[in-house]
């Protein structure tokens, strides 16, 4: 892989994949439930996976994709290069707010990130990272995470998981939003992981992503430091759903530890 | 008063403020820590009101001034014309993200708000409503909220109210959170009360809001047929800290019966 024509390549297709969300504000765009009634997809997301899916099946014949919305491979490992998309990530933002949700790309080789990108399409903002070669904030470069305490971080994670659920005991985030300065909620894995690179949140976790929510992201936010696992310590999970903290690196095990407390 | 007039006035000292705050990024910003340690306040804010007041004391004289770091006026009552001023909502944001806070300004006569503006510094946004008038996001009119449902809702809402506290049962709001669409928090009343006028979210509550808080989204978000109470269900208080609940009003009566349960 030369990395630096990938860079160029892939910068050059998410711009075009942002014009044409853009353009799809003018035009109808259709709303269906997925797994429940809370998980949207429209037209736009299928129809930029399609569009990203033939662009790296004609210009990176034998790379695999594995996307959100099921247009490209059945990924079952991390054997030589996979490009993990989603198209939109932040769906019902999407179509709630026409903001607030970004395309989350990464490009992994035997199962190491090597490039991530993240694109708030409204604000045209582009976050990314190659691996060893630091992460960007548009053409600014992004500095390394610096320490921090519990009680004076601010910790991205939805209300959802301070509801007592099935996967852990919800006292221990009940715990940690009344031990850290602030909770906020976005409504987008991928912002949010790029607000922690760019030092905005210093936390983010999740009950529940699929790999293409975080892949892109934590190319990202490793290249300033932050430390991504599941809930369990064992490192991200990029093959199927599972928890997700990703964290700056003062804080990390901390809250692994003292605040994520199994059932 | 003549609206028009000082509608121009108000959009005026608002974008030089904006300035001010833009500008402040180049040099050390102090932070001190308020009533507590998470409640915190710069010398930007400080600096900010009292630019504000000093521009009011001159050009409106007999105009009182009710603004958050104090140094305006002792209000007890709604006599006359009063100016209700938050120089920067969401300190924490500005502390942390440098973006995400807004200055919040409402004037109201005899305690009915006749402008309001919300203006989110960073993004150049401003937001902004005449009693009678209509609510604008920049240039644009916004459009009169359309009816929805609690299912398809999304709120606005800090996870710290799903923790138990004494001001009323949390079970109610740990409910809302699963009933819901979706939760979001942003940091900022202000910016909140915005996106509510906006149609981003569909409601926003929080159990301790201060008057500046709410005064300027109030008059936006009312011109689009928003409701603003307390938790009992009477109008927003303008004079002290209180429970806040602004909404869609298809929903604000539900949110209000349903799930805001009395301790």
């Amino acid at each position: 892989m030369d990395l630096h024509e990938m860079d160029r390549y892939i910068k050059s297709i998410i711009k075009e994949a942002g014009h044409r969300i853009r353009n799809s504000f003018l035009s109808d765009i259709s709303i269906e439930s997925k797994s429940d009634a809370d998980d949207l997809v429209t037209n736009i997301d299928k129809e930029i996976e399609q569009f990203f899916i033939s662009r790296i099946n004609r210009d990176f014949p034998g790379h695999r994709i594995y996307g959100e919305e099921g247009f490209g491979d059945d990924i079952q490992d991390h054997k030589g290069i996979i490009w993990l998309l989603d198209p939109i990530d932040g769906t019902m933002n999407f179509v709630h707010q026409k903001r607030n949700f970004a395309i989350s790309l990464g490009v992994y080789e035997e199962g190491i990130g090597k490039l991530g990108y993240i694109y708030d399409v409204v604000n045209d903002d582009l976050y990314h990272g190659v691996l060893g070669g630091g992460a960007y904030y548009n053409d600014e470069r992004l500095s390394k995470l610096k320490d921090t305490v519990i009680g004076e971080s601010i910790i991205a994670m939805n209300a959802t998981w301070a509801v007592p659920n099935s996967y852990f005991d919800h006292k221990g985030t009940l715990q940690l939003i009344q031990d850290v300065r602030g909770i906020r909620s976005y409504g987008s894995a991928a912002l949010e992981l790029a607000y922690l690179a760019s030092g905005r949140v210093d936390a983010y976790l999740s009950m529940r992503l699929s790999p293409w929510d975080i892949a892109g992201g934590m190319v990202i936010a490793g290249e300033v430091g932050a430390i991504a696992t599941n809930f369990n310590g064992a490192p991200a999970n990029l093959l199927e759903q599972d928890t997700f903290l990703a964290a700056n690196p003062s804080i990390h095990s901390q809250i692994l530890e003292k605040y994520i407390l199994p059932k």
